[in-house]
């Protein structure tokens, strides 16, 4: 089994009530890779600008378990900037500046060596752009993607294309419900989840979330905790996590999904402890493990 | 054991995208007093009107395990009313109209055959009338209230006060954010559950519950359904089903108390599938077993 994951690396400022991190390591296909390689190795397929600092992926590659090989360093292009500023509710979050810069221009290329990647992540960007990407993939087993509000509202008809294409969805609930037109989360799943091959999952947040595979729901909340600095990536931990799992064990069945789901749940909630990847660094799969045991723990009844 | 609830009987008009149920019977501790039934006998004390229709309560009575003697029919005043609009959204909605009456002048007097109640529970109302009903009680071994906004913005010394008697508070996330000033629910939630002598319930509606007890956070989701006919008193009835597992079994341990939130999360999404008291009417106690059982298959890893 081989995960590829394709998605922005980006250069991110973010304040929140803990802090302030500044021109720190971020983007979806970051957080994705590096909670997916506490499961398994990741190929990651991204583009930086010119300006990308020095070693500025570094943390990722001393993980020894992601194949940076596939990030492409494009001459004359900007990195992609994002700065956020999380409110005393961390639920909420405004995006102070937003430079696109490379993520406007033409997506990565996959290198001919991650073709035959088994276990495929198109994180969130434009649905024809990540059909591009699948449509260069050897022999995919389990293609899952990411989209947001942007897509759905302004290129409805190339994201359900995609869905056809794909094993897996995942989204967050108000994309689900703006995807569906249904104001209830759990009809808006059931929905979208016929119109994909195999499960989706909606993402809540700090409320946790849900998976919709062989026609059953399932739920689980969130890890309650209360040292949250700041959450930006969590959702692509999570996938990360999720995925890594599941490429790890090559199971993709309803027990699999749950346990990946658990596993993005803690993952996640390790991740958001620090800012960027600054909690990641400082654990392994062991406290990942012990996190799990602690959540089954709290769920049980 | 016996089981003690007071708090509101009203007429309720409810609209919802489902449809419309005019001069239902409604109320805290109606919703409250028929989930617990399922489980245990139970006492109720509230005040209606001269106005009250005949019968109104007959529902109550016709399950044989809800002690109306301590339902006074007040002379020369009104039965509390309450009209609400659910949007499409059934997690938002209006109320069109409410007229307090009876619940605006004095509270019900507790009748001296139900004085030696061990378990209590105290729907929403003025804090200093919640206190005033447990000097009331001779032996109460478990008091467990429920308070709103209303209340902490307006009355925080005399609930502050309350906590210090009472042994469990149930509440929503909003209320227990404004009764700590914390925007984490977690953080909010461990704050208050320092304030009672055991523990503490944070309802999130359709994104289920934690439970804060021995220094402990549970977390539960909701069951998640799509039939969601009217949601008015599903707080009431998952304390009501709570409270009646606890009587029944007489433990307040955390394996009880987590088996009691799971009866609670699924006896009030029975609850909810219909108009007023419509669903409950239909089921009994082998119906909430087995979606128990659903719950507890659908939240397993």
């Amino acid at each position: 089994m081989s995960l590829l994951v394709t998605g922005s690396i980006g250069i991110d400022t973010v304040e929140s009530p803990a802090g302030k991190a500044v021109d720190a390591l971020g983007g979806s296909c970051v957080y994705f890779a590096y909670a997916a390689s506490f499961f398994t190795p990741v190929r990651l397929v991204g583009v930086v600008g010119e300006d990308c600092p020095r070693g500025f992926l570094d943390p990722l590659a001393r993980t020894g378990r992601i194949d940076l090989s596939g990030v492409e360093v494009r001459k004359g292009s900007k990195t992609f900037r994002w700065h956020g500023r999380y409110h005393d509710d961390v639920n909420v979050r405004d995006t102070v500046a937003v430079e696109l810069n490379v993520l406007a221009e033409r997506g990565p290329a996959i290198p001919e060596a991650f073709r035959d990647s088994t276990h495929v992540f198109l994180a969130n960007t434009h649905p024809a752009l990540q059909g591009e990407l699948i449509g260069q993939l050897s022999s995919p087993a389990l293609i899952v993607a990411d989209t947001m509000d942007l897509w759905i509202e302004t290129q409805r008809d190339a994201l359900l294309g995609l869905l056809e294409r794909i094993d897996g969805l995942v989204l967050n609930d108000s994309e689900a419900k703006l995807l569906t037109g249904k104001s209830n989360v759990v009809a808006a799943g059931l929905e979208i989840a016929r119109k994909v091959r195999r499960f989706v999952v909606v993402k809540k947040g700090e409320h946790g979330s849900l998976l919709f595979a062989e026609s059953r729901v399932c739920a689980l909340p969130s890890y309650p905790t209360v040292n949250v600095v700041d959450p930006t990536g969590a959702g692509d931990s999570f996938a990360g996590a999720m995925m890594g799992y599941l490429a790890a064990t090559g199971r993709c069945d309803l027990t699999a999904l749950r346990e990946a789901l658990a596993y993005g749940t803690v993952t996640a909630s390790i991740g958001l402890e620090g800012f960027s990847l600054g909690r990641f660094l400082a654990v392994g799969r062991e406290d990942i493990e012990r996190r799990l045991a602690e959540f089954r723990e709290l769920v049980r009844f």
